[in-house]
């Protein structure tokens, strides 16, 4: 596996195009409605938010994918389509736009929405972006990555290169998402393209597989949107063997590709967070259940507690355990072993129930890093997890009281 | 039921003492160690934090609890006597000083401690804190309830009596609570002394019904402490005849009243979090279990995203639907109806699945009110939940990484 400078439209045969429709607000100079285009049928898979309230176009996205094949995907930026009464209608029309635009049906359309809940969907902006929109290209994979993003700093892309079936497969993958971020989402607006050929079910378990270890170990604020969607196509051009088995070496290495790409996606909106000023990784190992494991992570990362004392830089383990515990999984403390590691530090606060203290000397080299590990050892088993967070900022509430 | 003006030491027979101990700190100007007394033996009751990691003082309290009488409470704040591999021997101490100062048996003194998670307690303060310590006095209600405060701006305390089987019962509740506050806690600390006469295992399955609706349905931060306590202690000196039945009238009028004191609690915890602004009730209603209704108004009351709305001030609906489909109960949204109350102000914000604006000219007046009740009717049946929570502010942020 070998990671590549790409963008979403690397793997061969996919092109986008982006155009700025103005969705939310006149003379916004950002793109905010994009497509992507497969030259041939792809097979696609999907997870979506677990809310459930979920917007009119994750619903029509979702009825969508039961076809077998699909060739282009839509997605906004701006007004999130969703809790308006009328926004499966408006999610049909806007799959009709883009199927007209792409000359496909619009069965082969797939599509996403992303922004303001609760705002009607005005089409008229979208109408004449279609009509403004450039033929898709290769060259517009940048384009659709800034389309799809909201509150976010920076586009998220990332792209990979691996032998598959003695040929190169190429996979990319692109994200929005800096808020309302939690495990059991599904995820924030993820997509994935591959020219990978492989079975649609099988494509479906893998997605499945790789976003409980990835995408589902982010947590941002506990909150949970109404449009997360990640959608992965299979266009199949790079002519490997199609993958038909999911005990081959083959499938095992496209969702070892899979899992990178969604970790690299994590990590990215982890650290992008809303009001944040750094990643955190919580790494709990030597757990007796992997479910267990999850648990132990996701609770730390989520602690306000534990989030907002890494803002004021803060090396006490007090809180780390204490919201360990909050999880109700039982663990014997004495056996558990807490560090920090940041740049070439590395630090260890509590072991096997003794305490050691943070050297003071050392909070401003951490508080300025802009990433933390956590790893906490329970020496009780061979299972562990990651888990993605950010700091808990002041600049967090500016940003949420901000984005209306 | 009538509220009246009074302290922990206003039923029948109780006294405190309280003294500046400067356990956690050389002066401290405040009281940090504290005494409860009952001239005649108690039946007692408690509730206790889930969090699978304990205090050695819960863990002592939990299993002193098991004798059929108590005369003494001691509390202290500061330390909080946790994950430090002596607290439960420290806890021992501290038991056996409270009783040698109150003249009695180890066996008829609870306790309970807060503060700092992770530091060894002294016990060299807490010695010569009981020897300066004066004599507890009905007078010394106050200072007992200033000595239990850590973070918190003002003492918690309410006060009711009643007429119970032919006799005035008085009932009071002091509690300290300002951060770390999540349902299923049990509790933060919290203190109840009352002259009623009632058998102990219906005390307890009183407090445990009373829990449910008011400590249970606090959240400030989603953060669980470990040392989160809740103890009520009867005397029996009001002599109403002995509560010996659940079904009893007698019954139904003290889980009344020990609800109405818990509730005053919960408010004032909510209203005196960290950071906070205002106090929001969320109430959800017409719902067809208590079960979803709780998790409903508690879903709301957690969602970091309207917590810090109601900080910025927004009046937008969208935040608040989202967060109740977070809870993955299913419910209509086209029975919903939503509405704010502040000062004498109301308005409905969303109806039947319509969107009515937020009068904009009303948002500083709501900011500013010192407590938002938000109102969400379901229509789809007759349950019903209240939830206590706060706005989240960047002051929030500050409090927790000053507090270490």
């Amino acid at each position: 596996m070998r990671k590549i400078k790409g963008s979403i439209t690397s793997p061969k045969g996919f092109t986008a195009s982006a155009v700025a429709a103005d969705i939310k607000e006149i003379g916004k100079t950002r793109e905010d409605l994009c497509v992507l285009y497969s030259e041939k049928p792809c097979v696609a898979a999907g997870v979506f938010t677990k809310n459930t309230l979920k917007s009119g176009t994750v619903l029509l996205c979702h009825k969508t994918l039961e076809n077998p094949t699909h060739q282009g995907v839509v997605a906004l930026s701006g007004i999130a389509n969703t809790l308006t009464g009328d926004d499966f209608e408006k999610a049909q029309k806007l799959q009709a736009l883009a199927a007209n635009f792409l000359h496909l049906s619009v069965k082969e359309v797939l599509l996403a929405s992303t922004g303001k809940i609760g705002k009607v969907l005005p089409m008229e902006p979208i109408v004449a972006g279609f009509q403004k929109m450039p033929e898709p290209d290769a060259a517009f994979g940048d384009a659709a990555a800034r389309a799809i993003l909201t509150s976010d700093t920076a586009e998220k892309v990332t792209s990979y290169q691996e032998e598959i079936g003695g040929k190169t497969v190429t996979i990319s993958a692109m994200a929005k998402g800096s808020g309302m971020i939690h495990p059991n989402m599904g995820t924030t607006l993820s997509f994935v393209t591959t020219d990978l050929a492989i079975e649609k079910e099988l494509l479906q378990r893998a997605l499945s597989i790789a976003v409980e270890d990835t995408l589902n170990m982010i947590s941002i604020d506990g909150d949970m949107s109404t449009n997360d969607t990640c959608l992965v196509l299979a266009n199949g051009m790079a002519e490997n063997p199609k993958i038909l088995c999911g005990k081959s070496e083959d499938y095992r290495r496209f969702v070892q590709l899979l899992v990178q790409v969604l970790q690299d996606l994590a990590q990215m909106i982890a650290g992008d967070a809303e009001g944040s000023t750094k990643l955190l990784t919580a790494h709990v190992s030597g757990v007796d259940t992997k479910e267990k494991a999850r648990i132990l992570a996701k609770g730390v990362i989520s602690s306000a507690r534990f989030k907002a004392a890494m803002s004021g830089v803060d090396g006490y383990w007090g809180r780390i355990l204490a919201s360990m515990g909050a999880t109700m999984v039982d663990f014997d403390l004495k056996k558990v072993k807490v560090s920090y590691t940041w740049g070439n530090e590395k630090h260890t606060v509590y072991d096997h129930g003794k305490n050691i203290e943070f050297p003071t000397d050392k909070l401003e080299s951490m508080g300025s890093s802009p990433e933390v590990v956590l790893e906490i050892s329970m020496d009780a088993g061979k299972e562990e997890a990651t888990a993605y967070g950010c700091d808990l900022t002041e600049d967090y509430i500016r940003h949420v009281v901000d984005y209306r």
